[in-house]
């Protein structure tokens, strides 16, 4: 059973994107195009590359091996390479990881992640410009109080007040949409980072491994880590956009002011008679979170020497949730304002 | 299965203690206790109470209901006291919950559940201080460089650098010893927290509840949660403390000064000949964590009016994970130093 | 010229508790101190002793070789042990300063420096506490519809309105009384705080400092903040309270609210019917700002052995603005609240 | 004098773009370039405008009104508006300011003053750069231990290391050239930013305005702060990476690794054999600094209504302070890596 809190703070669709399984799944992925770029670079023998593609098709993890793999070396690859080559069997064991080192694995296979990630976000915004759009049509060119520092300042318009809502969004958006070339790129350095142990052939090797993943090219970035960071900035600005709609939508829904009517509340155990807007202090709530793991984040960037255990898994902790905070504040945002009934100033 | 980060930044005894059954287990006790309470101060009938008590020995609660209400109220309490009723029936429905919101389930739950977690982390701390003794007792008297500004300074002991490790633990477990008078205590408040929804009886029901829950007594802080903050910048103290012995073990373990050395270290992927101080890492990374969420969790004193769904659910996003974390990093400070092989400078 | 942003951020009068020259006298303190410690203690002449409070009481700083020495060694200390050398001069030049290091001084100073701060502090929440007094006396007794979750509940008192505001000052005032045995004691280590360089009279010697100086007592803590990490998150909590405060009075100065009314409101530069709430949304922002400056702070708790210059330096770029904010925090919280005209539902 | 700390924190040069004379006039600018865009526009006649220029051109403010203003408002703009209208005098007065509201004024400000700080922070990584370049040329090709997880790995060369630390720079140099389409823009909405005070020519003043200042055209964005906060954010990043080159300094420096040899170290008030690698850790101190304000400055894209004056003065708290330790951590990194005179592992 999913923890009740994941009602407002989870998404399932993200989730499992971001799961173990599925990041099991892009590291394989990463290890069959390895193989497969190796063998075109002429480091492995096709013979292996395809033993390699064939075994990993039917590969089935020891997860409590992994398990304990992770809590003595920190990352799952120590582990899983060596089930992986146990599968395998000789004589093409040492063919398999060739060169790679975890962090070309993990860092590799997060981009495989993100990048189904992204486009599941950027959907949703759009869902969410969608409504917005329809909230223009059929409330646009009514009246509304305009409030300047907590105050009634002078009557504007609900598209007025929408355009605050969307601009920001077609901003996010646009950004996210053009992450590729920075974000979305492999990972391959081998243990320090230089590429030696790809025998001359690591930007062979990383350009055929882009290719068949569908990733941009890099140097190897192991320890520079400011896109990662500016990737979970933004998903903090977004989130923080959708807060500044929860800030106002409960505003405007304030007892007093009733320049919006929503068509579901939440209940409450004590005041039958309240409609609470549980969604709009939500996105608030979501949007402080966001706020300080992506400050947290900016933490990793301080990544000591070639490979920072405190900084890679400091990454770990506050990314994933970072991105999960996003996609339930974009799903909450679009039902909240799903639901508005009216909008504008009571007659 | 356990996400496997769980193995570096979970702790199953922690979790679990402040998982939903336990919250639930949690705010079942505080419906009899209430009730309970209510009958002795002449507000429920003693054959009420008796009835609820024996109605919620057997409730079995119908999560999915719960996640819906969750999703819909923001906060489980209105369908919890829907099944509750329901399962109670007539004539004694409307004695259960009698008076009380969904914040005094909820905060009182959440007490119960801190009055169960303490003293595990303070086993834990004793367990550290332990251990930390142990290596005083076997290397306290060896020769150690000490280190200042990331510079060779001068000779002083082993026992020197473990009592800058020790001495903070013992602050933390005195500070934790001492919460219950500001922290450990009933929330009992009523619908906005006037307490007039006991008609006149607030402080007597909320001192019988107190004594069943054996909890403290306190005016209603629906609205004032300065004490789960300071709760939560504790342990992010006791986290950053542990994240110090990380730095230092990590700093020590170091090829080039060999200072330490540790029965098990992580293994690399690449480089077989390496033994990563995985731990110690590990607690620099979650004490940076627990940093940024106990930051996070300041927000929530900002609680609007008398009851502020934006910052009573950062609460509940940041609060438990840094519980989370805190234990963590407490099994594994101890996990880390029971280790210890050798501490001192190489001869 | 104070910067114009001091008239909302700034506190004319802890800036200067905490300015250089408090620190430099501080400083010049701790040397007179610790000079006469050591006499009493027979590691320095008494002659030398008096030599040095002689030299000391009419030193005159060379601002320009401190700020030098700041860039160059990070901290004044070297640069300013020269002066006071070269003033004091021959036979006793060695007898100053003695078995100290930088962090001895720095660190003594600033508890020195805390300890009128935070008397300046508790002042002014007594004088918030009787301002809030006063409004019980005058409004207390009105009608005030209470809301959750920005919806109107239920009505209430206005006295139970101002006693969540009350309520949390208590403790805080309570917590910043409390502080002295944990946080005010001296520092007194030597280089690398094992006391090894006042020839085994650490003991003694701190005991006369601490006596002379109106300090508790403590073993060195160079490396262990977390009694000035634990000050620092009492302060954006005591802030945060305030800020919860500002944002009652902003919700409830709400043109359509009407619940209280402010003898002084801002001003806007196109809209002159507009009187806003400014000091109630400063409130909110200074304990956003202090609650994130409180969670950097807690980084600093991670201080990597015997001294951090990394740390250390990150404690003065947070410890001070957040006292200075709180301090501001209050002054306005003040001045907000003894402005109010009138509290209390519109009849 | 300038605070002492400003020796490690500070920057002069930064501080005077940044500070209230530099804003001062770039707000007389925007007033001046407002009356002549509207009498483009046909909104005030050509002989206003001129008087409006001729009057701001000799305009002496009087500062201790603008401080009381902006005690009293918030803002100083209302007290300026008054001090520039009375200055200039009748018939004229009311041409001044003419639909603008104070935060158009401030915003357009900003972005003024931004733009003359980005120029300075390119010319800051371009001259870094430069020195990394001058020492992959010196000592590029010489052997260094890399090392991952805080253990000696694999031989490497410094132009390895270097590269880690120069690729972050040109992803920095590029975003922050890049940021004018978004973040350089005019600010121009009027009261409630919905442009209706301009007499339907807000877009037509606005283009002329943007022409005038060189700055770029947007539509209002009061209530919507992204851009500001992911600039920040970058801010963040580019000090992390540097923050990243002070703790790898820092590693390399220690007594028993010698990699990196630098020509000053800072003194120890106790310890003359000691040469502290200051600014490798100030560095370090910095860029956790600049995460904690970039994580604080997101919470400032909650901006309720339609102007917060709580997330508005929040940017004021940490916007600033986040450019001048961008600034510094740029200026020590420069000098750190200058005064390198060895790198690459000892013979």
């Amino acid at each position: 059973m999913r923890p009740l809190l994941s009602e407002l703070a989870g998404d399932a669709e993200i989730e499992l994107l971001l799961g173990d399984s599925a990041q099991l799944a892009a590291m394989l992925r990463f290890e069959v195009a390895l193989a497969e770029a190796e063998a075109d670079a002429g480091l492995v023998s096709p013979v292996a590359a395809a033993a390699i593609a064939k075994s990993i098709s039917s590969f089935e993890p020891d997860w409590d091996d992994l398990a304990a793999g992770m809590r003595r070396d920190g990352v799952i690859v120590p582990a899983l390479v060596r089930q992986l080559r146990a599968a395998l069997g000789e004589p093409h064991a040492s063919a398999l990881h060739l060169g790679a080192t975890s962090q070309d694995v993990v860092d590799t296979a997060l981009m495989l992640q993100l990048a189904r990630v992204i486009p599941v976000l950027l959907e949703r915004i759009t869902a969410l410009e969608a409504v917005l759009s329809g909230l223009v049509d059929r409330y646009g060119g009514r009246a509304l109080m305009a409030h300047t520092r907590m105050q009634s300042a002078l009557p504007f318009t609900v598209a007025d007040k929408l355009r605050s809502w969307s601009d920001p969004l077609a901003r996010h958006r646009s950004a996210l949409s053009n992450l590729r070339p920075e974000l979305l790129v492999v990972q391959l350095g081998g243990p320090v980072g230089d590429g030696s142990s790809f025998s001359g052939k690591r930007e062979e090797v990383a350009r055929g491994l882009a290719a068949l993943l569908d990733l941009g090219l890099a140097t190897p970035w192991h320890s520079t880590r400011d896109p990662i960071v500016m990737f979970g900035s933004r998903l903090a600005a977004l989130t923080g956009s959708l807060g500044k709609i929860g800030a106002d939508v409960a505003l405007l829904a304030q007892t007093e002011v009733g320049a919006i009517a929503l068509a579901e509340g939440g209940s409450s155990s004590a005041m039958p008679h309240k409609a609470n807007p549980v969604r709009a202090e939500l996105l608030v709530a979501l949007s402080r979170h966001a706020a300080g793991l992506a400050g947290t984040l900016h933490h990793a960037v301080v990544h000591e020497n070639e490979r920072s255990g405190a900084a890679w898994t400091l990454e770990w902790l506050t990314l994933p949730p970072l991105v999960i905070v996003t996609g339930a504040a974009l799903q909450h945002a679009t039902g909240l304002l799903s639901g508005v009934t009216r909008m504008g100033d009571r007659a």
